[in-house]
């Protein structure tokens, strides 16, 4: 029996939550990776990104099955071009995710630079926004939406004092430069996970509100 | 007048060229400024980012606006779906050159650390990806995408080879590193822009084939 509408439009949000939740997963996963030196985890991580591969597929496919059957209009169809923007989004997280256990390999293999400067303060934050968006998203909450993009300011700052104290650790002593990149690449991907829960915000208020906010410089 | 159908498609297809258009010389223009030193380049590549800006919301509002009032059905559903994806793809090929002009500001305010390796050449086959890929898109055709799919592991390579270089340098002499820094994070801007036009090219592949190419591990 075919689906009713409005439970095929349940489906989507399911999906992109179940996909939410997967990469959020795998972000927390792989940043205690690096605190707890537990090389295990890594494992889990990796087997996440089938899923998350699997569900990025499936929701594509169920918003153009969508579309193409029920033609949406109006708020419907931002709502299904929001979840599949909010699709890319998601997908790219897990591939930060999984960019840092490459790095996270690396650096377990060695002794430990230091205690991991902000790199964990980076990745919660980064985290936060990536569930409040999430939330925003099934909400509809476009002010929730909103007041999370303005935390990215935070997740820079983090980026740029993390680099300037690993370049001061890397000219002071070169043995330190190969494990001092690895956790600068790390934190540029926790920095793109940030970017990433910002696109996604963006996409909620334009759902909501049917007005793009990308590219307006400083948010008014 | 309202415009015929076949007309608002092809205007679809002529704003994601003449954005491509933009992100490839943003892209070109970018890496010219490193190569010959010319930081007046650099504001060339800033003033076309607010054109892209621009472009990047006038194509969703196409597409969509296509979509409510017109109910596109299969094929041209897919093209306005690739159309939506590879506009996201753009944007962010354009936040990439953005990237290398502030990493390109601090290499231009001091003497070079050498020739730049191999980034003019990971530039120039990232540009070369980027243009087959929006040929392809023009043309709907997937074998020259599938073709430019296969360049990305070479994109690759040579980012690695960039890395091991540099960390060389580095560890001879850590008065390098700042140097070396910012074009290790050149590279890692360069091959984001090569998967941003292997993402294109997935997306052309599902135009023309109806077949989702993403997630299958080594093509076959």
């Amino acid at each position: 029996m075919k689906k009713h509408y409005s439970e095929q439009l349940a489906g989507v949000r399911e999906l992109v939550l179940r996909m939410g939740g997967l990469v959020e997963q795998m972000t927390r996963r792989v940043v205690q990776s690096l605190v707890q030196r537990n090389l295990n985890l890594l494992a889990e991580v990796r087997a996440m990104e089938n899923q998350v591969n699997q569900l990025h597929i499936e929701i594509d496919e169920a918003c153009l099955e969508l579309i193409a059957l029920r033609q949406p209009a109006a708020a419907d169809l931002r709502f299904i071009a929001a979840a599949m923007k909010i699709n890319t989004d998601m997908e790219r997280i897990g591939d930060q995710a999984i960019n840092i256990t490459e790095h996270a390999e690396s650096l377990l293999a060695v002794p430990p630079l230091k205690p991991l400067i902000d790199i964990p303060r980076m990745a919660e934050i980064a985290q936060e926004m990536l569930k409040a968006s999430l939330d925003a998203f099934v909400n509809g909450d476009d002010e929730a939406a909103f007041e999370t993009i303005l935390r990215d300011d935070t997740v820079d700052q983090l980026k740029d004092q993390v680099f300037r104290e690993l370049l001061t650790y890397m000219m002071a002593d070169p043995s330190t430069i190969p494990r001092a990149l690895d956790l600068i690449l790390v934190s540029r991907n926790i920095e793109r996970i940030a970017d990433h829960a910002t696109n996604i915000c963006e996409d909620v208020i334009f759902m909501v509100k049917g007005k793009d906010v990308r590219h307006q410089g400083p948010l008014a």
